[in-house]
């Protein structure tokens, strides 16, 4: 009965998409991409340079209601008329090594990596054609960074990104399109360029941005992801965000981001993609940022586990300066994470939202017994095809424990069975003495902390507990309440 | 007679021109030009500031087979990586002020100016939305040098044009161009400046350059005539010149330059201009040149005179400094010049061809007895309309005599009659004791040195000479020979 | 019978020092020093800007035997003729705010702060009159940093001191004086220098260095500390180091530093200094740092506990960058340190070294009943007086226990007795059940974990613990042994 | 008679001076600098960078009083905290030539060049050890340019001197001796300076300024000028002027300067020098000055004569420019005086003042018929020995003719004899039928204009004319005024 009712969802293997929405959202989301988990997200450009409050620097500089802090440090530190170009003429990149980011990246146990070709700014870090002399190439670091990162990454297991930016603030022919209501700056430059970075770069995932204001057909967002999904290098593999153009966020393309920092804390019925700041300020370089203003591995590692919990991937952003040098607090923080990651994947990559999402400050999710293997031909995300459900003999849960200074672990969705076996991940040490055909629960005590290289988090594996009658009705519930769009509000809701 | 045989080449008032060449060329240049006879062309752009060689610096240090000597230069004087585009941030032009330089021009007594918009660099000495950050107001000088030029001119009766490179020698559209045998660049790029150029700053001269290697087809040349002569808002006063793709120079467009620094000795049947350099190196800023290299006073009148002799203009180039000044050796150049003219100028500005052009190192101008007037409805020229002749009673010559150091002036071409009267132009003291009805001649002693401003040159008027029989004959054989023009194999050796 | 030996000790209170060490070296410390304890050690200068290597990147690029790679990297990244002076025009330090830097500190848990207002390159951080044009009012930040520093730190309860390096490696007067065995840089550089920013900044700490290779008397090192303590605005409260020409360190002077980075791990007779690095390449901002190349927060409290064991202070250095920044990185160090001394700070300051140094790596500091008072008459360190002894009514003991993954803590130099109080120092927490008059110990579940604020390390105080008659006769033969100073043949050897 | 009454005038040959004016005035002038007339003076430091208004920027920006243009200049183009010094970073020099800088001034027809070892600002133009990092080598071109051009000129039969600015506007010795009457800065810096230069470049001529405002005592000028005659390594041919320290100008001292620009326009009984500019408001190179502030070659030419006639030289300044270029205009003038000079010279080098010095704008000098040779030993010019008489047959007139535009050239100073010859100098012309036994004088006509180079100055040379009976009345009466100083008020007040 239940496969029957999954049936009805599975999208034919359709290998010609038309430029509507229909046809577009129909195809199926590469598994890589779901079963990933946790993406690094780098911001880099000339705005490292200033590395003044984000990497909107110039907007808050020059653009309409400037910031008077950023007006301020300007005038006090820059002769009159220097400009925001000349920024990128002191973005030297001197210590830049694309093998040492690929290395911090997989360090930190990432699994994809996803770079800003372009901002909003409109420097491309690699030699655009559609914009000459405003490139790494011609200018600043006088390298293809794309193209270095992309060599490197190609080196790694990990999949391969570009971030693009559809507008530019100050792009005089996107300017005057405002003006006239014209489209003389998608048809000459960002959907031009798109295409370039696609045929030059073949990345895994195209993660568009600053489509806001404009549609999806000034963007000519169809006509791109028809032929990126028909034609393009990457057709197979590729992922796309939801960015493209008014009112597709949340709605339309590949995974779903919503809003930046999303965290819906509820399982979503689409997969979805919380990207989100190790600097809570800034995406790019930030110089001035306090170690109090940056997230904590703790932080990272409660965020990552909420949000795969309901269905979604981290994508976590850290910054460059402009020397092109990753601060050492960022790679402390990633090397931290990427401990626990090494200690506990298990509990992360290629697993499914479970039943339930978790037990206040305890997260879950699941594996079946027959898990995912890369490669293997089948390993199409179907969506929602993988929902979680609770059976004694297929389910595997993984609770990651994120307030451990407790008397007594309870975890009320767990219900033990005389099989049931709870091990501690990290320890691989099997837990005694807890009740049969009960709400699991332990004592303080019971944890072995010695064992442990962190005492603020761990994370328990439960085989065969208890089956869950409910599986089915919550399920068709659930997935109605997502068509209504009901519960996201926020969609939409850009925080700049 | 005479006039019969010229209305055969009085073309028809057109006032819808086609694309193509049979149409174009039928236009009627307006009469300004020709009687203007005196311009100032101004390289300005990025080059100024390493003011390296020439403004082809760019080319020599990053073409093909680059020249030792600047590679050297930039090896020694600048970091590893210093790019072009890094010069164009130093270029802050502090001192310009463009109404120093309508200043300078009208001192010169020059009567069009025509300046660089963009030379081959794609630098644009304005905010054009085709080149984002590669342009005066995004970078360095921060200002829109042609706008200010522009308007600065206005307040002048002098002639505001504007020089345009059709191609960059690095723009990656045209190196893709020029490999895939496509159309991007000028689709994209130049074309929409040219009309861009037209529509902002409505020069009366375009002067079109860097169109070699390319045909009039791919820079779309007559598609952009067509509409320069029928609904641009400068269709009325504007000029062209003939460099519009392979095989245009010498040949179509407007006035024609063939080779850069032209100088024929001989008179052309069509309207023509030597473009010319003070310093003799360069055309841009050249930081170390010296005294020797930069023509002197003597050398740029010798130049004028024998190119309005033969139905040229002379279009005299400066190029400015980094900081927005011209060199004080130029102005004092000029403003000898203009010294000169201001005392000679009936001489030049109004003038036609006389029918001989020269005896010797003496050439001669010549004007009807009913002139030229500004404003006038009639005052278009007709090509060849108003060749030279010699009636007694209706043609004024103007002898410039550049060999002053001679014991006997002779001028084989003047005969006397009883009623010839001859002035000195700059004195206006009139020559006595001259033999009639036999070739003019006067002795050295017979000039009033103490009242001229300079002994290396000076300028007669002479009224009422005697009548000259080979007018037409000679008129009619010239025409032909122009026709098939045997006389110009130097067309398209440009000289760089 | 203890007391009378030590009386043998005690020095006159001299007012009126001569120029020579026998006088000199009778100086007692002003108590403030000892008491403190911890001390932030800076090193910023000029070479803040390339952050190569480490402060000696001048030395290392343009000193005998050049380092490779700063060759290298000046040559790949710099124009040539680029030199070290035109580093410090772009040392902006726009971001320097001097209470910032205070708070910093004092997060700490820091109590006296030492920076140099000069290194061995000679651009003094304050507006020297000996260094015109190479100091930081002229050059670079256009500031007063030495002032800023002393006034914001002058808000505080932190001693303020200044680091000075005798010896500069380029001053072309030095390099004379070493050709010629002339004394012409001294006498017009360095000791008017020693004067100026004493009586401009009046200074707890001079901290000299540089001055290897020269003697005392070159340096004018003795006439220099007569004055300092006779008539200086700082002669009571002053303390010095003992680098004042070759062969004194270790021997004359205020406090003993011997080499960099010190770490003796027994006891010294006399009070001595480790000044140690966060950042274990170099003292000055070094720009590609990596977190594993930082000291963690263990390293270093476990290097001050066997510090303050052994009669030192550690004296803690961090470097901040050309803008004028403190690393994230570095803060978030400090910040944790400061954590654990604001929990466990009773155990650090005012405290004496004990009887005995450390069982393994359990490290001890003690206190009498009757305490040091701040501001108290009495309050100067008479050398050895405040020796450590073991006295069950009037000795209180300090353990820092520094490996924490131990079964079983055993601490074989404590004698319980039946009033023995053991208590864990940051939750105030008595332990229970430890045996009476026997060595003591207790298991790893004893411990109060949940209550510490960190698992690696923790402090226990015990209070009336066995009296121990080996006192004096270890008193006396230690002291020998260091009269004769075998055992620190390290002395002089300086690490760079 | 006339010979007895000069020899008490002859001093005795000094070989021991004693620093004291009595001495030192006592010693003669090496013959080399009277017979070397014309020399040119170099202003060329970091003043060169902004070339702004004039080598006095620095105090017009930051002194007491500033000019608002240049604080409103330094505004708007430079970032705020920009210093002084920082210009000196971007002083490149990258074209400086030292051997084409003395082929110019070999080519003006210059006998001496005097060159900027330091100026106000205290910059040196060679690595002094007395001013480190504030000077040509450790800062901006990184090159020995006092050095250089040593070498450069001593291939040349050019002397080479130095000019030394005593104070420095802003040093920091220099202002602290202002408040507190002490005397550091020159202990310290001045005078061990003027010892440096001396030694390591031999100048033939000590330039002194900046000496205001203080004593010789304070300069310690007296010690210096004795060391130099008696045991320096130039005391036998060293030339020094006159400003050593307040009320020494046109006082004491070698040659006498007075004050800048000096324009008597009557003879002087001490040798003197006029030190003047090319460009007319800067010493230094003023990057905007327009062609009409420039001396012509004529008035340079008129001023010399003048100079020469009244027993003085003329210093003529030029400035380079930031780029080690002199300016073309400048270039241009100077070989306009060279040529000049090349065809009038025997008027000009070696000659002596003439009995009378002008006739209206006429202006003579003279020789003996036994000449000054090189290198002679009595070479050695006895102050006022040589002073002017006619006498027929001995003596050489030359009469600069500065007005050339009249109809009838008359010379009442000079009387005709029969034997009398006149001779155009530069055609090596004889002049025919003026009247012997008479005033000279001759029309227009009988000048050979045609031979000239120019036709705004010409020279004769007169032979053979009437003996003068006046001559030694007038000659005692003469310097009975100097002595008592009555003619010249204009003494110390210098021109800033």
């Amino acid at each position: 009965m239940f496969l029957i009712v999954l049936l009805i969802f599975l999208p034919l293997a359709t290998t010609d998409y038309t430029p509507d929405w229909d046809s577009l959202d129909k195809r199926d989301l590469p598994r890589w991409y779901d079963a990933s988990k946790f993406g690094i997200f780098m911001h880099w450009g000339a705005y490292s340079v200033p590395a003044l409050k984000s990497e909107w620097m110039w907007w808050k500089w020059k653009g309409t209601n400037p910031d008077p802090e950023v007006v301020e440090f300007m005038e006090k530190n820059y002769q009159p008329g220097f400009s925001y170009a000349d920024f990128a003429t002191q973005f030297h990149a001197e210590y830049f090594n694309a093998t040492r980011f690929a290395e911090v990246v997989q360090k930190a146990g990432a699994k994809y990596f996803v770079f800003t070709s372009k901002h909003h700014e409109g420097f491309t870090m690699y030699p655009s054609k559609y914009s000459w002399n405003w490139n790494s190439v011609d200018v600043g670091p006088k390298r293809d960074i794309v193209g270095e990162l992309k060599e490197a990454f190609s080196q790694t297991d990990i999949h391969f990104g570009l971030y693009f930016s559809q507008f530019e603030w100050f792009h005089p022919m996107f300017l005057e399109d405002e003006k006239q209501n014209t489209t003389t700056y998608p048809e000459n430059i960002s959907y031009p360029q798109m295409i370039e970075i696609v045929e030059k770069y073949k990345p895994e995932v195209i993660w568009s941005d600053g489509d806001w204001g404009k549609t999806d057909i000034y963007w000519k967002s169809k006509d791109f992801l028809a032929w990126l999904y028909n034609s393009s290098p990457v057709k197979d593999k590729v992922v796309v965000n939801d960015r493209w153009g008014v009112d597709t966020a949340g709605k339309h393309g590949g995974f779903m981001t919503y809003a930046d920092n999303y965290d819906p804390r509820v399982i979503l019925g689409v997969k979805w993609e919380s990207c989100d700041m190790m600097d809570t300020y800034s995406w790019g370089n930030r110089r001035n940022m306090r170690p109090e203003e940056i997230r904590t591995s703790y932080e990272i590692i409660d965020k990552l586990a909420r949000t795969i919990a309901c269905n979604g991937n981290l994508l976590l952003n850290i910054g460059p300066d402009m020397h092109g040098l990753i601060p050492p607090i960022f790679e402390e923080r990633l090397a931290e994470v990427g401990k626990f990651l090494q200690l506990n994947g298990k509990a992360v990559y290629g697993t499914i939202p479970w039943l339930y999402q978790n037990d206040s400050n305890t997260w879950y999710t699941s594996s079946h017994k027959s898990q995912y293997k890369p490669g293997h031909p089948s390993n199409i995300v179907h969506e929602n095809t993988d929902f979680n459900y609770q059976k004694k003999d297929k389910t595997v849960i993984y609770a990651f424990v994120l307030d451990t200074n407790k008397d007594v672990f309870k975890f009320p969705s767990i219900k033990t069975t005389e099989e049931t076996v709870v091990t501690f991940l990290e320890s691989n040490t099997q837990l005694k003495n807890f009740k049969q055909n009960e709400v699991l629960e332990f004592p303080y005590n019971s944890v072995p902390w010695r064992k442990l290289h962190r005492q603020d988090v761990f994370v328990i594996r439960v085989d065969f507990a208890a089956d869950d009658p409910t599986n089915l009705r919550k399920y068709i519930g659930h997935v109605k309440k997502l068509r209504e769009r009901k519960i996201h509000k926020e969609v939409n809701r850009r925080g700049y």
